[in-house]
């Protein structure tokens, strides 16, 4: 099954739960805008693309369950399921262009409420059937980076289960698996939720893609011994310059890589790109929880001493010049970025 | 009480079990070497220095438990639990130079063993009270380095537990702090083992130093931000050079200090150097069980899929150029480390 269904029945949003997995493999069900809001919120879905999704569905959810009887009714009814729903996180651009499409939708068409409500469930569908379609396009174009033999370093997760199906970053991995490349991947454990070494290694023994988890801190190490010839990892908001926002870790990573001359591939569908921010000291970080960091998971296992202070920022920035390309739907982008970024987008 | 304690009653060895720690405060008792080479490999005890000096007791239990009747039979029996104590961790070199400096002490006097035992019980002590001193002296020429109202990153546990007392870097930052200077100190908190997380806040906590944990990834976001002015951390080999093999983490952190102007400062006693090796490339990196990644402290908690295959470098290699200077009972040491290093040491 995909990381988000609808459905039609109920009118629901059935959804992985991520954060228990690997361990047990439960759905959750959705069935307003607000626990839509929740699941993001508590990252019972993530990953950019499939939370951009998870908001066009929650903006549809808003509509069926609206009272409306016309349009401006309607409309008003999205505007606040709009608000709740950007504020649930606030790193990733996705969000907001699965919101702000949907509340286009409404806006630019005049239609009777109940048509006007089918329609918005068809295009958050359409929103998601494309999520798939370009993630296979993003892999087609990124696994030409990838040769034969190589190791490559990944952190966080970024495969099905960050995006509607077959994922941005690990998805280009697994496009050069399926094509024959014999590779293997050090799959960065990605504290302090441990995306890499419970999701990604998860989605990479499924693949049968040969992988060993560790601890992020150590990805130095085997770079600098020279075993790693790739680093890719996904990105929740790229500003106008190339500089990329990515789960946290990702930019120590990139600096890593580079010190050793090992390229450093971003890759995320165009929806990812927001242009209207020069650069990635521009972008709000989300910082999360403490608990998430003194203890592991939820929290039932503690590990620092009672009363201990934690900082927990879930995302950082890599600046432009540490990457070396840009893997999207529309093709690998080159540096300079602050020019080829806006060329293939526009 | 002391990390390691000497019981004269029944000539025994007490350590703090530094594997459940905060959680739970327990002794260990060590009865003869080849307990306390378990003890070192299981990281019972940790630390650079700690594990010279243990070391050095577990010679001492050697030779009270030997029952050589003459000093050739005494001295073959040091030889063998010389092997076997080296042979349980590889990159420090305070565990061999502790071992080696009893065999010294058994090789260069003739005593009559039961005499010859006494010394070498009382050159354990001996080493031991020196450990403490020496970490004084470093924090009293470190301390120099930190000002008022700074934020330090600290990696791993280089404190009272790291050592006989007193502590290493984390002594350097206790010194600073008793001297008045108002700090405050970002604990990473060193996978997979948690070393920072459960340890370094206990000791800071136990000081009244504020801080706060982080994942060791995060620590890329503070200095990019400008948050942090000095970063600190130990080592458990250095080289000629002054390359400075530590606990697995070090290396990402210096590049990300490096790559933001913050100064980054290992700290250790020149028990620590070995200049026998001209770079770090040539300290040999042990790699522990896999378990320690896939699983949380002692696999109770799995986190990674059944069958996940993980890396677990215990230890890298920072090169010299990305530390600002290295800190020794001898005073600091700067660039150039290939000529300075020698000058202080010989």
């Amino acid at each position: 099954m995909r990381t988000l269904e609808w459905n039609d029945q109920d009118q629901s949003l059935q959804m992985i739960d991520q954060r228990i997995l690997p361990g047990q493999f439960e759905l959750v069900t959705c069935r307003d805008y607000h626990q839509v809001a929740e699941a993001i919120q508590n990252m019972t879905v993530r990953g950019a693309p499939a939370i951009g999704v998870a908001a066009a569905y929650g903006m549809a959810m808003a509509a069926v369950r609206s009272k409306a009887n016309d349009l401006e009714t309607l409309r008003n009814d999205l505007n606040k399921a709009a608000e709740v729903l950007i504020a649930s996180r606030p790193t990733a651009v996705n969000l907001a262009w699965g919101v702000q499409h949907m509340l286009k939708v409404v806006q630019d068409s005049f239609l009777p409420v109940d048509k006007m409500v089918q329609k918005l469930v068809a295009e958050a569908k359409r929103l998601a059937d494309e999520d798939v379609e370009i993630n296979r396009r993003i892999a087609q174009f990124g696994e030409t980076l990838i040769d034969d033999g190589d190791t490559i370093i990944h952190h966080c997760n970024t495969g099905a289960l960050a995006t509607v199906d077959w994922g941005t970053a690990l998805g280009v991995i697994r496009m050069a698996h399926e094509n024959g490349k014999k590779i293997q991947v050090l799959v960065d454990e990605t504290r302090p939720r441990l995306q890499g070494a419970r999701l990604t290694a998860w989605e990479l023994q499924q693949y049968g893609i040969p992988y060993a988890i560790i601890p992020d801190n150590a990805a130095g190490y085997f770079l600098r011994k020279g075993e790693v010839q790739k680093v890719f990892f996904g990105a929740d908001r790229v500003t106008a310059n190339g500089d990329v926002a990515n789960k946290v870790g990702s930019y120590m990573l990139a600096l890593a890589a580079h010190a050793n001359q090992v390229p450093v591939y971003s890759v995320f569908p165009t929806s990812t790109v927001d242009l209207d921010l020069a650069n990635g000291d521009l972008i709000p970080i989300e910082e999360r929880d403490s608990d998430e960091v003194l203890g592991i998971r939820f929290h039932d296992q503690q590990v620092a001493p009672n009363g201990a202070a934690a900082r927990n920022p879930a995302f950082d920035v890599t600046p432009h010049h540490l990457l070396t390309g840009l893997v999207t739907e529309r093709g690998i982008i080159r540096p300079p970025f602050n020019i080829n970024l806006k060329k293939a987008i526009l």
